[in-house]
C-alpha cells in the first residue's frame, strides 16, 4: 500500500490527504459480538497467542467500520512475561503471578529477544497482514516502561499505583534497573514488530500522568523518550500517547523535537486548541473524543465529533481518535455512526 | 484563638506570620497506632457516628505531630448517605448500598437539614473543639459533587469511574438534577460546620481531573464554584482541591477570583512556580509533597520538603500538605520528621 492511498500513513506523516483518518484505541474487543464469540471459546491469554485467532479479533472493527487502520490484538503484559513474570488472567483482566518485591527480582529479569521469546505477536502481526491485503496500515504497539512497571510491581491495574510510585522514593536507583530493562525490550519488542510488518507504532503510558511533577520527567517521559530514540531509522511512524500528562504537553513536544516522533496522541482532558497550540508544526496529532461520548444520542456524539475536527481543519496531520481506550457496552451502531462521520467530513 | 497565634489561619488569609503552617491530607487514619487501636473495637461507620471516638481520633496528629491544624474525622459519604443513599463498609472502604440507577432515584434524593440528619458530624465538631482547647484551628470539610456524584453512580471508587462519565453524555440533564442536589445539600452541610465551629474549610474534588476538558468546566467546576458562592461571607478560610485538574489551573485561578476562595491546594503534578504564577496573589497555595515521597530516607525526605518551601518562599500564604491523602503504612517518624522540617523553616 501507498502512503497516499492511506489517509492514516499521509496524516502521522503530515503530507497531502484527502481526509482525516479514524481508528479508535482498543477498536478490538469485549463490546463486538465476534471477539465475544471468539472468547466464549477461547481464554484471553491463548486468544493473544494464537494468530490465526487474534488476527480473526483484530479485523473484525475493519470489516464492521472501515476503521482506517487496525491494531494488533495483544496484551499490553507480553514482553513482562517474556522477561520472566509469569502473567495469568483473573475476573479483573490480566496480572503478574507474581509481582517485583525486591532488587533481586528486578536483577532476575532478563532482556528477551522478542522474535524467539514473543514470536507469536510476531506472527500475529504477519497473518493480520496477509488478511488485510493491504486495505489499511497495520498498527503494532506496546505499553511504555513506567506503565509496565506499575504492572510488574503491583501485579495488577491499582486505583492508586502506591507501590509502584513508593518505589520512586524509597528505591528510585532499583526502580532505574527496572525502568532500562523494560526500556531495552519494548524498544526491541516494536523493533521486532516493524520487522515482521507493523507500518505504525503506538507507545501506550496509561499511567504517566499520576507521577508528580520530577517524577513524571524521570520515570515516565526519559523512558519514553529512550524508546522513541531507540526506534530512529525504523521507517514507520510512532506515535506518543501519554494519558492524563496534559499538564505537561510543552515536555513531550520537546520530546518529539529531540527525538523527531512523528505523532503524539492527547487524551480528552486536553483541548483540540491548546494541542494545536503546542504540537501544531512539530508532529501529527491524535484524539480526541471522550470514550463516554459514544454513549450521547447519535445526534449529539456526531456533533461532538464535528467540534473536534472542526477545531483540527488545517492541521496537516489529525488522526481522529479516542481520548482513551473504548469501553464496553459501547453500543455498536454509534461506533459505526461517529466513524462514518470522520470519514465524510472534508 | 486568634488569628496571629495561628500559623495556618494567617497563612490561609496571606496575613503575616512567623513560619509556615503544615498539616496532611488524612493526617488522622490507618498509618497512627491509636486510630488502629480504636478500630480494632469500633468499626469505620460507627466511628465517625460517635463523637467522643472520631474526636480521639482527630487529635491524634496534633498530640503526635504538633500539626497546625486538625481535620475532623468523618467520611466522604456522610452527605449522600443523609439524602437518603445507605452507606456500607466492605473490605475496600466504605460504598453505596444500591448506587443510583435512574432519574427517578435520582428524584427520590432529598436535600437533609445538616443539624437534623448530620449532627453527629456537628457534635464531632464541637467536641474536637473543646478537646483541641485552642491550640490549632478545627478544619471541616465536605466532598465536592462532582467526587460525591461518582461514589453515588459508581457505588464505591472505581479505576474508571466509567458510569459516571458515562452519564455526563448519555444524560446531562439528569446528572445536572443530581449534581445540584448534591451541590445545595454540601453547602447547608459546610455552613453547618462553621456554625459548630470549624474554622477553616475544605472542599475536595478527588475525581474532577479525570473528566474530559469540557466535561471538567460542566460538571466539576462549576459546582465547585456553586458551593464556594454559597459558603461566601461563612467567615472561615475555603481551600478548594480539584485533584488531576493542574491543566485548568487558569480556570480555577478564574474562579478564586471570582469567588475570593481564599486558599487552592494543588496536587504533586504541578511545579510550586507554575501554581505561584497562576494563584499567587490571588489566593494561598497549600501543597503539595508527594504522599509516596514519605516513604523516601528522612534526608531525602526532608531535602524534598525543604525544596518547596523554597520555591514558596515569600509567598505570603503557604500552607504546607502532601499532594493527596497520606497512605498507609507511611512510617511514623518519617511524618514527624518532615513536619519538624517545616516548622522550622524561616
Amino acid at each position: 500500500m501507498s502512503d497516499t492511498a492511506s489517509p492514516l500513513l499521509a496524516a502521522l506523516r503530515r503530507e497531502p490527504h484527502e481526509r482525516t483518518p479514524v481508528w479508535f484505541m482498543r477498536q478490538a474487543g469485549r463490546y463486538l459480538p465476534g471477539y465475544m464469540k471468539v472468547r466464549a471459546k477461547t481464554d484471553f491469554l491463548t486468544l493473544c497467542k494464537t494468530p490465526d485467532l487474534a488476527a480473526e479479533v483484530t479485523l473484525e472493527p475493519l470489516d464492521t467500520f472501515g476503521v482506517d487502520g487496525v491494531i494488533i490484538f495483544s496484551d499490553i503484559l507480553v514482553p513482562l512475561e517474556a522477561m520472566g513474570l509469569p502473567v495469568v488472567f483473573g475476573d479483573r483482566g490480566p496480572s503478574m503471578e507474581t509481582p517485583l518485591a525486591n532488587r533481586a527480582d528486578i536483577d532476575k529479569l532478563h532482556i528477551p529477544d522478542p522474535v524467539a521469546e514473543t514470536g507469536f505477536v510476531m506472527d500475529v502481526i504477519r497473518e493480520v497482514k496477509t488478511r488485510v491485503a493491504g486495505r489499511v496500515p497495520v498498527i503494532g504497539f506496546a505499553g511504555a516502561p513506567w506503565t509496565l512497571a506499575c504492572y510488574a510491581l503491583e501485579g495488577s491495574p491499582s486505583r492508586t499505583f502506591a507501590t509502584a510510585k513508593r518505589m520512586v522514593y524509597e528505591a528510585p536507583a532499583d526502580l532505574h534497573v527496572l525502568m532500562e530493562k523494560i526500556a531495552d525490550t519494548v524498544t526491541l519488542y516494536l523493533r521486532a514488530q516493524v520487522e515482521a510488518g507493523a507500518q505504525v507504532l503506538q507507545l501506550f503510558d496509561s499511567w504517566g500522568g499520576m507521577l508528580a511533577h520530577e517524577a513524571f520527567h524521570e520515570f515516565s517521559l526519559a523512558y519514553c523518550r529512550r524508546i522513541l530514540e531507540g526506534l530512529d531509522g525504523c521507517g514507520v511512524p510512532r506515535i506518543l500517547f501519554i494519558k492524563g500528562a496534559g499538564i505537561h504537553l510543552e515536555s513531550i513536544a520537546e520530546v518529539v523535537k529531540g527525538t523527531g516522533c512523528e505523532a503524539v496522541a492527547i487524551d480528552d482532558t486536553i483541548t483540540p486548541e491548546r494541542a494545536r497550540a503546542v504540537l501544531g508544526g512539530h508532529c501529527a496529532i491524535q484524539g480526541n473524543l471522550p470514550p463516554e461520548a459514544l454513549f450521547a444520542p447519535i445526534p449529539d456524539l456526531c456533533a461532538h465529533a464535528r467540534k473536534i475536527l472542526e477545531a483540527f481543519r488545517g492541521e496537516p496531520g489529525h488522526v481522529f481518535n479516542l481520548g482513551h481506550g473504548i469501553t464496553p457496552p459501547t453500543p455498536i451502531p454509534h461506533v459505526r455512526a461517529v466513524i462514518e462521520e470522520v470519514q465524510k467530513f472534508r
